[in-house]
């Protein structure tokens, strides 16, 4: 099978309703689109490499479904609404079952936020997904990492440390029941990307960031970039709930605050907006906790009741 | 060593004089940037696997030249001008060598186009490198490949087969003098993607792109864009001459119309543009060769003399 015809039948369908349309899409020697007026285009890649992101055999519809996911999740932590994207991957070979069910969990994703796959590259290699991602976000509307204020609350969307908890049981370290595996699944395999929360930041957060790595690793880049620190306060913290299974506390403590793999935004916003938050997060339904503070002072650390959380590491490391 | 340092001690450096800044680069989780008003942005995807598209004890320093030429080299095709791009690299391992060659060839290359690096991924894997670049074309001015129109010449840049030729050795298929190979390894590793040509083809071509899979392959998907046939004749194709090897007639043959990685650009333009192209040629310093023309009907057929050559692969296979 020719490159071509690999991308006329994976890569290629009508545009979808409601989408943004490429000017120029698959097939040119780049792909061509026009940015809204008086918008900037937010630009962010994530590669996913087989054995390091996932499973040799893992479901490829997840593999599809994540490796756009992540992507658009870097859109959400910006403040950027999700428009286009491209799709460079290595094959080490041509498995029909493989790639079709691959194309459908992308695709899938893409559908949900709308967004538009307009170009790419595809070759013979180890198996390897890069997507780029771009979205508009209204000039000096983005949410960056460098702009927290001591006093600022610290929040963060959904539940942490369910990929993490999954992660352990599935490398044989944890003996989860049955169903709470099957419950924790999803978080792992098909992260829902907090859009419509990162649009609506705009005009309240300081500061957001995605928690890929681990929310005390990726909150340490937030108070770096702002040169402040931070007091977070453990019982604050949104938790897995196991309905079957007893875990240690140190458990949980490494899966909420080192685990990584969440994909949910981490950010800060003055006290004041509290209310609009709490507001906020009934209107999308989507639980979203206070769960410290920013501080003039730097460091980070994590208070249970009188005393501090010790942890020996804080996030995946990517080279170590 | 962390992912932060890696990117910071490889490919973060200070914006180059006369080079693109992005609004927002390296460190949050997007770029962003602002597109000038009038204008599209291009965008173009390639991957550089070990193994399939360089060898994996190749000069560090050419595969980064050559990894950030092939993406600049689709800009030149559509007659964008090239900014910025994105680098998702993984790595088997950090070899400080390897990636300081690597960087300075990337760098390199980016310098020499005025492209700067604004965003990107690294992680660990089987060498992998994945570059997205971003350009700049007036609004309706890019270069399709769907415009050729019966009639046109078809032309050239540059000398084909050269870097076919040199693999061809490499693979122990060849024995060529060692001057020669020494003369034909810079096609092969350090491509100089024609941007210029590019800029100054959007006012006279009708159809262009890179060559990068060989010539009849790649001149195949103008034809097949723009529902068109051509007809070319060998004698003006610009072929490599070797002084101290002795070639057969088929090895050239195959090299030039079929070997790929020249990085050259064809274009389509009406016959009475060819005073203009010679003296862009001139401007340029860069050779133009007219090799053939358009046809209504159908079909691509390469004269010699009285007869017709006889291929049996047109190019590149990505997958076979």
């Amino acid at each position: 099978m020719a490159e071509f015809d690999l991308i006329a039948q994976y890569f290629t369908r009508p545009a979808l309703a409601g989408a943004s349309a490429a000017d120029l899409g698959v097939g040119d020697d780049a792909a061509l689109i026009s940015v809204t007026a008086g918008h900037q285009l937010a630009i962010s890649a994530d590669m996913s490499v087989s054995g390091t992101h996932f499973f040799a055999d893992a479901d490829p519809y997840a593999i599809g479904w994540k490796a756009m996911a992540v992507n658009v999740s870097d859109m959400a932590a910006m403040g950027a609404n999700p428009k286009w994207a491209t799709l460079a991957i290595a094959l080490p070979e041509i498995d029909a079952g493989w790639l079709s069910a691959f194309s459908q969990g992308l695709f899938a994703c893409a559908d949900s936020y709308a967004v538009s796959l307009i170009g790419g590259d595809t070759t013979r290699g180890p198996l390897n997904i890069a997507i780029n991602i771009f979205g508009e976000v209204p000039l000096g509307k983005a949410i960056r990492r460098d702009r927290a204020q001591a006093g600022d609350d610290i929040w963060v969307s959904g539940t942490l440390g369910k990929a993490a908890l999954w992660l352990q049981q599935r490398l044989g370290k944890l003996d989860l029941h049955a169903e709470d595996v099957a419950e924790l699944a999803p978080a792992m395999h098909l992260p829902q990307p907090r859009v419509a929360l990162g649009l609506a930041l705009r005009e309240i957060a300081h500061a957001a960031l995605d928690i890929s790595d681990g929310l005390l690793a990726d909150l340490s880049h937030i108070l770096q970039a702002s040169a402040k620190g931070a007091s977070l306060d453990w019982a604050l913290l949104p938790k897995p709930q196991l309905r079957h299974s007893q875990l240690a506390d140190s458990v949980i403590q490494q899966a909420v605050l080192t685990g990584g793999d969440d994909y949910e935004l981490c950010f800060t916003a003055a006290p004041e907006q509290r209310e609009q938050l709490l507001a906020l997060a009934h209107t999308l339904a989507l639980p979203l906790s206070r769960i410290g503070s920013v501080t003039q002072a730097p460091g980070l650390t994590v208070r249970h009741g009188e005393t501090a959380i010790e942890l020996s590491q804080k996030g995946y490391v990517h080279f170590d």
